[in-house]
């Protein structure tokens, strides 16, 4: 008889399952990380023949060809011992004297010291998530947010909870009355995590009075803002409001990144944080990674020295403003009868469509038709989204946007023919949706 | 009168402290995250004057003149828009088809799929930490162990236990009876945390029968074993046993880095772990980075695939060689009466101070006579440690090392002066001191 206790290999055996001998073995925060139920599309949906309507990469091969070869050549003859080697937690003093420089265009007034840099912004999310999220925490966020923030608060076993969004941003009364409802329900609420500026996926910006009115709320209720910003340079037609940071130094955290306005490859972002809550974050950093990246950091900072920075983010702009109009006019074209936001400036449109259809059980469908989009049920961390689609702008050609648009007002066609079709009756009209797209949930106009 | 509830600007004042208007917010796990008391000393040692023997900087400057500039140049030219994107949370192909390459010197077979790619070999430490790690758990590790470590593991609210060291490295009779102990305390442990080859900072290496031991009573007791081995190919005088991974490719999570071997400043590291537990270490990876560097990433495959960095490691083990023979034969000359360890390879040297001496406490006056080096008690999460100190031998050339252990004796000498003159009796003689530092708490021969 075999001893069921040992391995073939006469090695004590575990007890996990046979998928995952440690499955018994995580910590509670690891449910929070599960894969993307589209995640295997999206692999499918990187063949060429596919026009991705759905990534936010940057259209980098709009830099010069030899555009940061000078860079790296310089910071390797004249600093490479030093580019080449462990760094501070903080980030060099280089490129937090250039970050400072470009956050005045926003309005905010800073010392270096109050500056960290990160591995990305994301990693400046994370660093602020760890130190602020006990498991219960709720974090308020708009309705729809950026999917990688919610899985980086679920990952610290937070909730987040959504407001509601208008055509000037997060709604004032909806925040103070899901403050007042959390409150009641003995909930504690750690964090507003929002991004002001052409927001991810909703393209909305929030008015400068809105800015206010938002911060005030959270000051008298203690509650601390992080404020994500790494669209903001990218306008289109006339700058955002000043940054909610610019209106309060101890009441916000304020990310940024280098990977929108340059190139996300070198992985740099930062934290802009209230004094003392920076000297945590460094700690943290510390603790995650010893340090950022230096040889990124000198990159960076030699080109922004060396090079005319404001004039290639002048460029980046009327590429996507370019890019942006290509696609509502595509989507005028091709689905009227649908109702989208008009963003000015960032990589994305949202998409109303109608109720009858489920952004996600339509992908599949899309993908087989050669067009990729993400499902708003993406940006939603309570289910919400089931009737939007965010469509990026940002990295296909306005000729592939156009193609892509028309392909999936096929798709949308071919589903809502289905429906009519097993609908029987007949009676189900295109006006009722139309409509009925006008309405929330998501209340983007 | 005035309103105590608002600011002089009419805002809402915050409940917290004058220091930190945040301080009553902060997360639980922020509490394990504390600066070093030796910090800001080290700020003052970071002048030239001081000799520095604290440090684990690789000595990068070993590395050829125009060592990377070739590799980058052809990465921009030939796939410039690809390094400046976004890339995969798991890795490129490139750069994991090298690790596998590189491992396999230490007898590891593994496929490219089970391999992440990290910010450093500190980020995948964190992952594997957030992924394992409820409030409470235990760590198994050596002591002393790497206080970097054992900073991620206080950050998720884990406790690090230490076990006993000898020449051979970890004591598996220690590691037995503190698991019995531990499980019988009703304590949950989770990971056994080792660096086997030319640890840090004791500078021990684990025997191949030791190995084998500790694996077999980790899997008994359903222990995953982390192997860090950041300085394994970094070998004097003949190579380490293979790597523990070699042997159980379910058990162990294994972590290796480019830092030691080739530069920190590109922050790249990796983990190779169970099939299972690499998925959701992509989608900890991705969530708190969402990819590391391409960049960098290009460029050190580039690097591997074009330099024949098997004789630059060469050059690299035999700098560090001479370095640390440097630091033994200054150590006979100057502090014949102490005892320390003779590493293999590595960096680190592991010095026992007499009992009388604390290593904390004595790091001030070290500072004053221009020597640094980092007291035992970094490396102990139990305060463990106050009769050690870690000499580095990495970093400074052989005359600055023999100029530092020369000060170094004369601060062991002046404190141990002091001592005798306020013991007042003289009856403390040199030679009890000897005997008693060949005895534990280290008890590294």
């Amino acid at each position: 008889m075999e001893d069921e206790t040992v391995t073939p290999e006469g090695l004590p055996k575990r007890t996990g399952n046979n998928l995952d001998p440690w499955y018994h073995h995580y910590a509670a925060r690891a449910a929070g990380l599960s894969a993307s139920e589209v995640r295997a599309l999206f692999a499918v949906a990187s063949r060429p023949e596919v026009v991705s309507l759905a990534g936010g990469m940057p259209f980098v091969s709009a830099l010069p060809d030899e555009f940061v070869m000078g860079s790296l050549e310089r910071v390797m003859r004249e600093r490479g011992p030093v580019a080449l080697q462990y760094g501070s937690g903080q980030g060099t003093e280089s490129i937090r004297e250039h970050i400072l420089e470009i956050m005045a265009i926003e309005g905010i007034e800073a010392t270096l010291d109050n500056l960290v840099v990160t591995t990305g912004s994301q990693q400046a999310l994370d660093l602020v998530a760890k130190l602020f999220l006990d498991p219960g925490d709720v974090v308020l966020a708009e309705a729809p947010s950026y999917v990688g923030a919610l899985g980086v608060f679920r990952s610290y076993e937070a909730e987040t909870v959504h407001m509601a969004v208008d055509e000037h941003g997060l709604v004032p009364a909806a925040l103070q009355e899901t403050i007042d409802r959390l409150t009641a329900e003995g909930r504690r609420i750690k964090l507003l995590y929002t991004i002001p500026n052409f927001q991810n996926p909703s393209g909305v910006t929030m008015s400068a009075e809105r800015r206010a009115e938002v911060l005030q709320i959270c000051r008298a209720n203690e509650i601390l803002v992080v404020e994500d910003n790494p669209y903001g340079l990218l306008w289109f037609d006339r700058p955002a409001p000043d940054a909610i940071r610019s209106l309060d130094e101890d009441g916000v955290i304020y990310l940024g990144s280098f990977s929108k306005t340059l190139a996300p490859g070198f992985r740099v972002g930062w934290a802009l944080a209230p004094h003392a809550i920076r000297e945590k974050l460094i700690l943290a950093n510390e603790s995650a990674i010893l340090s950022p990246s230096v040889f990124s950091q000198l990159v960076i900072a030699e080109y922004l020295e060396q090079v005319d920075w404001r004039t290639q983010i002048d460029t980046f702009r009327g590429l996507y403003r370019e890019r942006k109009e290509a696609m509502l006019e595509a989507l005028e074209d091709h689905l009227p009868e649908l109702s989208w936001t008009n963003p000015n400036g960032g990589f994305f449109v949202w998409l109303d469509l109608p109720p009858e259809l489920d952004s996600k059980a339509m992908l599949p469908r899309a993908v087989r038709e050669l067009v990729a989009y993400t499902p708003g049920t993406a940006f939603f961390d309570d289910g919400g989204g089931r009737h939007n689609i965010r469509l990026s702008f940002c990295y296909p050609t306005p000729e592939s946007i156009r193609l892509g648009v028309r392909r999936l007002a096929n798709v949308v066609g071919g589903e809502l023919d289905l429906l009519t079709t097993f609908a029987g009756t007949g009676s189900l009209q295109f006006d009722d949706r139309v409509r009925r797209t006008s309405t929330p949930p998501s209340n983007l106009a």
